[in-house]
């Protein structure tokens, strides 16, 4: 049974990294000793190392251990064998990059859906949809293919933003983007706000978090979705 | 000579089509009875003939007439033929796909590299820089290629918006999604703000409005250039 939480961010401001939900990731992990993480969304600044770093001490909070991708010689093996496993976010362009390059979107994919329990922050809750074409990120590498892993039947907006109806910058809203993608693909998109996570057990996707998601459907109304929506239902 | 105005964006906050930009294209198309107009970023909501008549709205106000590129059994005639090019803003990914798709790019290199005077705003300035990988749209199509025109040596970041210091949105902003970039490409980018546009007279590429642009280069930290800076000697 797939089990997989896909977060709209790593982050709340003010908060520390992941802090916000850490009580539901032990749970989430609570039969996992060492989690696998990759890093490869991450586009420089800070080496995976450091990066895995990061994860590392916020996972020993939660008495998980946590070892990147890129230790092991073989990532598929690593895949393979991985208790559970966390993508995080940085740019999606580049994950995706990174994931066809060391050829192991396919044994990712195989993993998670029979059973190795999955979390995915921003960039890595983005490949978790058909495709990544509704990410928010600068295209500043070019990826073989825009698909993705394919474990959600929609695709994800992480840090879905609202309109600022103050503003007079007369770039395209979030809202707009997504009408724009909508324009030639028939793919529903869910807007995921900051704090808003999906919960997916087997064939259920539910909707945590205090907040409500904006769901997209081509040629229709955008709708908000309360907390506890199963959108397998939608 | 090679003579563009590239556009941060078509239009300002408050304001009608192109209306704020309308005194300096009447000089830079003044030998230009009818004007080319590429429709192609448009992501429908709205027809290319539609999109056309927008446009063709607004230069009737400086007395040129205005024909899409559709119109023409044979875009690359068209555009060998034209006495000057507009492209209009979209989604740039679209934009590069359909030029790409309909074989246009190479000839529109061409003649405007031979003085047929070229208008840009927003992803049609988008694609005068070297590569589209600094845009702000969404992935909506898989282009062929993020390779285009390169009539500038750098690429440009439109519709540029500094971040806003009050929020506690997490998402990136402007400036971190162009630094990203430099962690993977040498490309200098600028940020161009709306009301700001370039102008260029063979080599020299002046910065025109009344903003100043910012200025990124790999590992350096970004400068503000004042109106009036001629980037090629930069």
């Amino acid at each position: 049974m797939k089990k997989l939480i896909i977060a709209s961010t790593s982050t709340l401001h003010g908060g520390n990294y992941l802090e916000y939900i850490l009580p539901v990731l032990k749970n989430h992990f609570s039969k996992v000793s060492t989690l696998l993480f990759i890093p490869y969304a991450q586009p420089g600044g800070i080496s995976y190392d450091d990066y895995t770093n990061v994860v590392k001490n916020a996972f020993a909070t939660i008495n998980i251990n946590v070892k990147g991708i890129h230790e092991f010689s073989n990532p598929i093996e690593a895949l393979e064998n991985a208790q559970g496993i966390f993508t995080g976010g940085g740019n999606t362009f580049l994950l995706v990059t990174k994931l066809y390059e060391n050829n192991v979107l396919k044994t990712l994919k195989k993993v998670v859906e029979n059973g190795t329990p999955y979390l995915g922050s921003s960039a890595g809750s983005n490949i978790t949809g058909l495709t990544m074409q509704t990410t928010n990120d600068m295209p500043i590498i070019y990826p073989p293919s825009f698909e993705t892993l394919g474990f959600l039947p929609f695709n994800l907006n992480p840090h879905y933003l609202d309109p600022d109806l103050q503003s007079k910058h007369m770039g395209e809203t979030r809202e707009t983007r997504i009408k724009e993608f909508h324009t030639l693909n028939t793919t529903p998109v869910l807007g995921l706000r900051e704090g808003s996570w999906l919960e997916v057990k087997g064939e259920n996707i539910i909707l945590k978090g205090n907040l409500t998601a904006r769901w997209f459907i081509q040629n229709e109304l955008p709708i908000e979705l309360e907390a506890e929506t199963d959108l397998s239902l939608i």
